[in-house]
């Protein structure tokens, strides 16, 4: 057979036409969302008020195995997909290992991520739904410049409530977003009735995410043909984002390979999900043995140091209550902590499967993090996002041990996104000013002794 | 046929194993370099002080049609290349056009624009050599941070002299180009001699380009094993930068296609040479009529406004004299030119090119070019640099012309790269801080006054 080459492109007519969703083929379901007034379990049309209703569905829908593609995403995704499945083979000779490493790289667009794929379909139902706007938050920017380049695109007006001391230290996000006619607004802001409150008890304040998820959902819950959209953690998001992990598979196929491990870096789980999805299907449904690892930082160790409960997906316990592992929603990693993938919970899909010990899961501190990243952008010469880094740094461990042992394992991560607008991560890891801060016992014990008390 | 793809990618065994030297099917070769002492044709011999001898070598070489890419430029060519060529589908759509547009996009590699093409071959041959350090200036950082991805990757140590108010200005840019271990020094600095004579007569200069060469090459020569490389403007940068050209001809050769305009932003000259290298080739040997156009900004108008003229080609005098259009070395364009593209003088085969009829050179301001970028990244969901975003203003013009005649030609541009770094820019238009500044004709009077008095 001929060499593999280094980056391998599907045709356009070999890409994914449908999305896999993986919950048709688990053998248990993740437990429902709840309705946090009635603590009952949550109905499609309770969800209607927040997400337009194609969305509302897939959210809800365990059994449809595959979601056609709508002709008009489809054409979008043309534009920067198929994204490249690459073999690592600098690293490989870097590391000396025998193992073969591939990499998913979903950097190759203007929004520098993988958010995009899922960011179109939420801005194409609602545009086709008739809403007239769209709201979201964002904190390092990477969802709301997705969003912006998916409504920009369809034409469809969108708010963005961007944590305002990252609209302040990140103006460039801001004004790629701008460039892409988001009106983006720093939270919190006199936009809102909650905002306003929160500026009248605390006017110094630089914000924080909790406060603009609750800012974006009144401005949508009070606005005329506006819904709220989300870039992780919801099932639909995963959904979306298993067009990562079609393509990576059907890459494999025709190179006539597959993983035996497959390994990505896990925040909220919108790129693991997506990308593990195919092979998690393999692994239910066929019996097969490919090991799936999640990567989280050692400062926010929710699969490794989380509880499995019903938790609010937001800090401000506006949005409906999910089982999930999670720090609490009180939890707030260490200001030291750069390295993005700064979320309490997880995916309740992801949450179930390592539940029910069909994956694992590592933490990392944020300095050997950075010189994963920094060796893999000398040697793959593409500068990696420091969520992104994670799965490189838990890609190279499992290659390392590969040369322990001398076995010939097949390698596959996510590659999820560029760092061009973490430079200032970057900065304190060369200036030694990154430190390794992870929580306590007994910070995570407070953070927990706030769960609500909930059990079905 | 079917339908040509949004993307198409050459395969790696499509991908072109020589460049093309254009030099070799010119009827009339450009003038030779001068030494600025003797005022005599420069000597292969007499530019190894400066560059390493293989590119030395081919500066001077006008015979060689073809030069094999070395098995280790091939490589590292293979990690981030083919670069896609892109059918502008949604471009066509917006603008109305029979026309069919198509790019080819260089900013899919981490240095984000096309100069890491060249910056690997120079690197590759100092190493080659057995130098065992090299130097270089940058001013927005495009070319430093191609310069250090291919120095790290070929394990040779590289220092650069960025202009002062660039390293303050652009920190992130710094800290890529710290990522890929290059030694940036912000210009002028202590470490060279003009150096510490500029800071003595001005210790708050916010220095220049011109300084920063000078201290580059001071470092160059007066450094056991060191040389000195550059981004643009030479023979030798648009002899590697001819894989933009060659790749793109085979790639519209295979989907059916052939320009009738081939449209590039022109700076120093290193895109445009490289991408119509083998178009203009055609139209030389084989008397096709395709149409070759440069677009350059309003406010640093070579082409355009400039004279054919023997003239330094850094601001410090320092380097061989050659004849090309130029505004004058001590030409600076202004302060409020934000779009890149700010060299005084042009790439001599380009002048050549032009003064003898055989391309036409456009010019326009830079609030038209960022409309016109701003269109482009909503449509083909592309945010271009500031530089690249001149070739499609000049695509768009053409494309529009033919709306008006409803000719249905086929338009090919180059998009050298991305703008994640000049959002500064962006955000300098968004808020209606750009403004149009251009020079009076006084103005460039008084610069061409100062050329120095040469002919052959």
């Amino acid at each position: 057979m001929a060499k593999i080459p280094y980056r391998f492109y599907l045709s356009e007519d070999q890409m994914p036409k449908q999305w896999y969703n993986l919950r048709a083929d688990m053998k248990e379901q993740p437990d429902p969302l709840l309705n946090p007034g009635t603590l009952k379990p949550i109905k499609e049309e309770e969800l209607y008020p927040i997400f337009c209703k194609e969305l509302a569905h897939q959210e809800m829908d365990c059994k449809t195995r595959y979601f056609d593609i709508p002709e008009e995403i489809q054409e979008m995704y043309k534009i920067y997909r198929p994204s490249p499945l690459i073999r690592a083979y600098n690293l490989e000779k870097e590391l000396g290992t025998p193992a073969k490493i591939y990499y998913k790289f979903e950097g190759n667009n203007t929004s520098g991520s993988h958010k995009l794929n899922s960011a179109i379909a939420q801005a194409y139902y609602a545009k086709k739904q008739g809403l007239t706007s769209l709201t979201t938050e964002t904190g390092a920017g990477q969802w709301g410049t997705a969003l912006s380049e998916a409504c920009a695109y369809f034409n469809i007006p969108l708010t963005v409530y961007m944590v305002k001391c990252s609209f302040e230290q990140k103006p460039y996000r801001k004004a790629v977003m701008q460039t892409f006619d988001a009106d983006v607004i720093p939270s919190p802001s006199d936009t809102t009735e909650v905002g306003r409150k929160i500026l009248a008890e605390n006017p110094g304040t630089t914000g924080s995410l909790g406060c603009a998820i609750s800012e974006a959902v009144e401005k949508a819950t009070t606005t005329e043909g506006c819904r709220y959209v989300l870039g992780s953690v919801l099932n639909q998001v995963l959904l979306h984002q298993s067009i990562i992990g079609l393509e990576a598979k059907k890459a494999m196929e025709i190179l006539g390979e597959y993983p035996d491990v497959v390994v990505g870096c896990a925040g909220g789980g919108s790129n693991l999900g997506g990308l593990i999805a195919p092979f998690m299907r393999d692994k239910i449904v066929d019996g097969n043995k490919v090991r799936i690892v999640a990567v989280e930082p050692a400062s926010c160790p929710s699969f490794t140091r989380g509880k499995y409960a019903y938790d609010f997906c937001d800090t401000g316990k506006v949005t409906p209550m999910a089982k999930m592992y999670t720090l609490g929603s009180s939890f707030i990693p260490s200001a030291n902590h750069a390295g993005g993938l700064r979320y309490h919970g997880m995916s309740p899909i992801l949450s179930k499967l390592y539940h029910d010990g069909l994956m694992e899961a590592v933490s990392y501190e944020q300095t050997k993090v950075f010189e994963a990243a920094k060796l893999f952008a000398r040697v793959e010469t593409i500068l990696p996002a420091p969520e992104s880094s994670h799965a490189i740094k838990g890609a190279i461990d499992e290659a390392l041990k590969c040369k322990k042992t001398g076995e010939e394992k097949t390698i596959l991560f996510g590659l999820t996104g560029t760092g061009y607008f973490d430079m200032s991560a970057y900065s304190a890891f060369h200036e030694g000013r990154m430190n390794d801060y992870i929580p306590t016992d007994e910070e995570l014990q407070a953070s927990f002794d706030k769960l609500p008390k909930v059990e079905l």
